[in-house]
């Protein structure tokens, strides 16, 4: 039997989880919703994807371009097991009640507060916490990449503080700047430290700033360490840990762009690197400070986690089975 | 039998052509060659592509790194029967003696100025010209947008003026600038009429800007009519022509980034838009002139045309038939 | 006696204009208006200018910063003979009842249609028409832009088609993008033709594109010619024309960089190019063809417009008078 | 009597220099050495500066172009007592032996070695060092930045952390990229730490990434205190501490963009931003850490420290005498 899935918004991250939850034989995708007849919206009709209206206002709009949907987000509710909110930020906690109401078990994405769901979760560290769980929120990119590094080593962290350089706008969004400017959050340090502590109770504080790039978040981690480490130790850690990819600039990996080349070179759909990119190069160890840097393909890391949280809330499989049949089938390398 | 292909310069169009003849059935990739052993070439390695020095020079630094060479361009040259010549521009015009001494013919690129080749290349233009020819060169990226949709209505044209906006480095290329600036060439009419003309006997003006983007050149076209057409008849016209597609605003197509995005989409192999795209809004006619917006993929739309050009030289199709096979072959619409 | 001005809207064009109008000896800058409390309206302050609120509705904001106000908007039209409106595109209109029932005089800027003042303005153009007017608009960056030299011109023109390459947003604007795209305007032909009508009756069509830069427009004008004229005479026709310059490449001009490095060099206030900056080498003609690119300051061209519209409207000074006074005052180098 | 000073290398430091150098009352500016006669060689003239040819090799750049030079190089190295060497970095420690054997002195820029000179120099930190010397070193911009404000603080120093993201090319730089990337330096920590410490004797580590735009660095400083310090405390030191300013997102200096909008609204030459600018929201302090965010104008904050260090070098003031007399001379706020 398959779990039934459903996706509320198609959107960067819906459509790559729709994706995904199409290459996985123990899930059945039933449809997303759009709120308006765009290619993405022609594209998922294309592809033999249900197309459901997010909500009764936004029939007009497909009316008139002629666009038949399948009905609206209430109809597909009515056909799944589980939805995956992929609206934009805040609205999932709107959308709770409607989730409740029809009785479908609700994924949540990092736009969410974390009191929006149960748990907030990053496969490779707390699968366990979502295991029957109703509502489970996947963290955002961001802390995702925070988290699957930092877990690894967490044994070792007395502190932690990552400088995250974000990009601005997705590579798809044409409206959103700056053009020309630096643009920190001067809210220090940053609510993405405590975002992390909602999945790893790890000492970390983090400050934010926004870059004019589409492709790819950069996260400068330095970690005081209350147990030695040396560079070597790390780089045999980061080898073992999944979703994880160490890059040498050696061979030309000098900015994000070549990260986002390796993945186009791999014919990664839609060039996504699911895994975190850490330059070996810059694994580095200075007294009992250890020092790295990584790269967050911002639209598609957290897919494999929206995947993997299914399988833990239906009590599918054991944390590491799914996350190696995710792995599998979405091409992940380790 | 199949024709021996080997592609000198894995790079940005030499590694999307070597995808390509690998995807022909009557072709057989035997190589490619490459400088240095970044992540391009190990790549390659891992999809079984022989990879052999550009030159004895680049030797040491392979050495270097422990990546075994098949052996170097000379080599390769005595397993091929045709080389592309993917190598920067002007160098190809420096190579052609090696593959006249090795006796291959050779598809050369844009780069090169027309007399390095005995015809320059539009397959839906003049495949003809091409038959049984040593020595042809595809033209560039921005050429081969012009000449496909000008030479649909070539008829028609008393005079064309088009205005190319052109990003200013490739994806993966993160040297090159200007992050904020509009370059214009100065030299005006620039280059790009003429050398359409080498394809195709129309009367064309241009000018050229760089601006700070790496997705898609753009091209605001302008034509005066010698024969009345309206904008109907315009819009069936590129619909009934291969290698180029209609995209509309309304659908969401507001800037370049939503073509690319309409790539990803379907999953093309890096991103690829082998189509010209033109704004079905923008199609225009106010008494005897008409306008159209169209965009290029400066990273693929030349593929098809390299393919093509293997077919013609060594006559192993019709030009209709080989355009049929190389679209299939590469999921191209249309 | 000084005409005495108020300037409702103290952003981009709104404080480029205070501070022309404040280097006038026959004019007195009596206030601005603000909706905030920022770093410009604490600027204003510190130079002795009024700081009025935009209205009464935006008085909490500057109480609670502790930021005192001169009065409301209405207070200040009190005070003047003509009002400035700088407003944001379309707010014009809707106050131009406001100061027909204060009985002020009032410039309007681009962002307005043509229809919300009695004559579009471009001083070297058509002074004439705005000599004891009451309402004037200042015509748009662009159209002021392809305004000075296409009149310069404009007994020669049978047809001109300008293509305009667009910065997306101002320098001091963090928010709008894109990032990393082509945005044409697919409407073709764009309403910047027409808009140039509004000032002189030149047969004109244009097309329009956003890039990512924030510096300056480029326009790529081409100009069918119904008598013969050479390069030379252009250039000739434009060394002759004020608030038009000429560069060179050759001298280091490669990009609209430069040309803004230009007015950093000379300690113009904000880097102001009031001139429009043709290239020379582009000027060129072939056939009865005529081309030539220019680069348009979008935060200051307009500003000497402003003044001399105030001069027309209360005849104090004849064309040249004022255009000669305006450009004396502004440091404009011819 | 005042100081004969000459400028080797008029580009974007180069200029700044020789500006503020015309502006002190002990000082003449003697000349400048440009590699070709480009608008700032024009410019140059214009402002009655005597141009040099910066080599012999270039006079025939200069003959061709018809601009007549004072001389070269070594020409200006009689007419001066001191030069400071503007030129690329890496090129002052090959000219030191021709400053050597013309018995001036030299001031070098950041882009040196800190073996290149006697001293390496941030006049609020280390003028006394400077005192008499013949060879003195100005720091790069970011060291200049990270040195003005870690010496305000650096009795509470335990260790400091600094992030650096830094802008691509400069403003009038439309050659170097990237157009759509982020470049880490893989070097981590990266060299900025050590150089900061030729200055002061502070014990900091530092990582840098290089990000497409082009107005000012930004550096994320985290300093774990030895000694317990309130944010308001920290905020009260820099409102202290010559050329460092305190800057409120509430204000509207949300990115870099309105800091350099600051400088343009101060009417600034080349808007200049000869302070340190701090985000006082961002001060904070957590436990023994403190954390704070600063933005860098690379184009000139390293400008008075060249003023300055001319003066410690001939003993012609003592530090705050110097200091305050270059402040005021260039308008710098506090």
């Amino acid at each position: 039997m398959k779990v039934k899935v459903g996706v509320n918004g198609y959107g960067t991250i819906g459509k790559r989880v729709a994706y995904a939850v199409m290459r996985q034989k123990d899930m059945r995708l039933m449809g997303v919703t759009k709120t308006k007849p765009d290619f993405e919206a022609y594209r998922a009709k294309e592809l033999g994807i249900p197309v459901y209206a997010a909500s009764e206002e936004f029939l007009p709009r497909f009316e008139k371009a002629g666009f038949e949907v399948a009905g609206t987000l209430g109809d597909l509710l009515e056909e799944v097991d589980v939805v995956i909110d992929a609206t934009p930020g805040g609205m999932g906690a709107k959308n709770r009640p409607l989730y409740e109401k029809a009785g479908v078990k609700a994924v949540f994405e990092g736009g969410e507060k974390a009191s929006t769901a149960e748990v907030s979760f990053v496969a490779q560290a707390n699968y366990e916490k979502a295991l029957g769980r109703d509502y489970v929120r996947v963290v955002s990119c961001n802390t995702t990449g925070l988290t699957r590094t930092l877990n690894a080593i967490k044994d070792y962290i007395d502190y932690a503080y990552a400088v995250m350089i974000r990009r601005a706008a997705d590579p798809d969004d044409s409206r959103r700047g700056p053009v020309n400017a630096i643009k920190p959050t001067v809210e220090v340090p940053s609510h993405h430290g405590p975002d992390v502590q909602t999945v790893i109770p790890v000492n970390i504080e983090t400050t934010a700033f926004v870059v004019p790039t589409t492709l790819m978040h950069v996260h400068s981690v330095m970690v005081e360490l209350k147990e030695p480490l040396t560079r070597e130790d790390v780089i045999d850690i980061f080898e073992d840990t999944t979703r994880v990819l160490l890059f040498e600039k050696e061979r030309g990996f000098e900015s994000t762009a070549q990260l986002i080349e390796f993945a186009r070179d791999l014919h990664r759909e839609w060039n996504n690197l699911y895994e975190i990119a850490v330059w070996k190069e810059s694994i580095s160890v200075k007294g009992n400070r250890l020092f790295y840097i990584q790269a967050v393909h911002q639209e598609s890391d957290v897919v494999p986690e929206n995947v993997d949280a299914i399988r833990a809330m239906f009590e599918m499989a054991g944390k590491w089975e799914s996350i190696k049949k995710t792995n599998k089938s979405l091409g992940i390398l380790k």
